[in-house]
């Protein structure tokens, strides 16, 4: 199955550690669903400051991808990385629409010291990147 | 894509409850991935005894596969089960041979409520199944 376009530009997003082109990538509903907490976030503004604080978190230099599966609508991408001495396994599953934008992005992460460091780093990276005096 | 056989072989374990059947649908040298420690369990004779602990653990009647994305030897089967009132959101990851054996079983389950509670609930259950006297 040939890879479809919007999961092409999502590769190419984090090829470049480019979080710019991502906002076009999403649809303006999109939601997120993050490995630390049960509720879902929604909308474009809150999934971009969302993904954007993930990747400043995940991609440093020891990233990649170990395996992917993709339906027409759905993809499922396997991730490692090293994050302070700690090995962090997971997966980004993305679902887009027929317009090929990002309507869901949902992301689990193993083992137990890996999700417990990430809910430290993602606390950290959200308020730093909160509105100062809000 | 048609549905693999090995893939229709677990769906048919799951359905009917019966983990029996799940000896002969791994490969000798299986490794078991949990969502809890890095580190992996390998044999058939592992997987086998983590696996029906996790059946005696997930398989409630709240269970529900509820997205699922294959490829020719790889399948990622997105579950959501309420235990002890916790909504527990989960992937099984499953990685088969030519042969329709499965080698890699992989969980990894959000948000962190769920895998603190799965944490709890996998270290009992195989507490209670080790050999007495061990």
């Amino acid at each position: 199955m040939p890879t479809p376009p919007a999961l092409a530009a999502w590769h190419h997003i984090v090829a470049s550690r480019d979080m710019r082109a991502l906002a076009d990538l999403l649809d303006a509903d999109a939601v997120f669903h993050s490995p630390v907490v049960h509720t879902p976030q929604r909308g474009r503004a809150l999934v971009l400051a969302y993904l954007t604080a993930a990747g400043q978190v995940f991609f440093n230099p020891t990233f990649r991808y170990a395996r992917e599966v993709h339906g027409t609508h759905d993809a499922v991408l396997e991730f490692e990385v090293e994050i302070d001495g700690i090995q962090v396994n997971g997966v980004d599953m993305i679902r887009w629409n027929d317009a090929g934008r990002i309507v869901d992005f949902k992301v689990m992460v193993r083992p137990l010291k890996a999700i417990q460091l990430i809910h430290a780093k993602m606390a950290a990276m959200l308020q730093a990147a909160a509105p100062k005096g809000a």
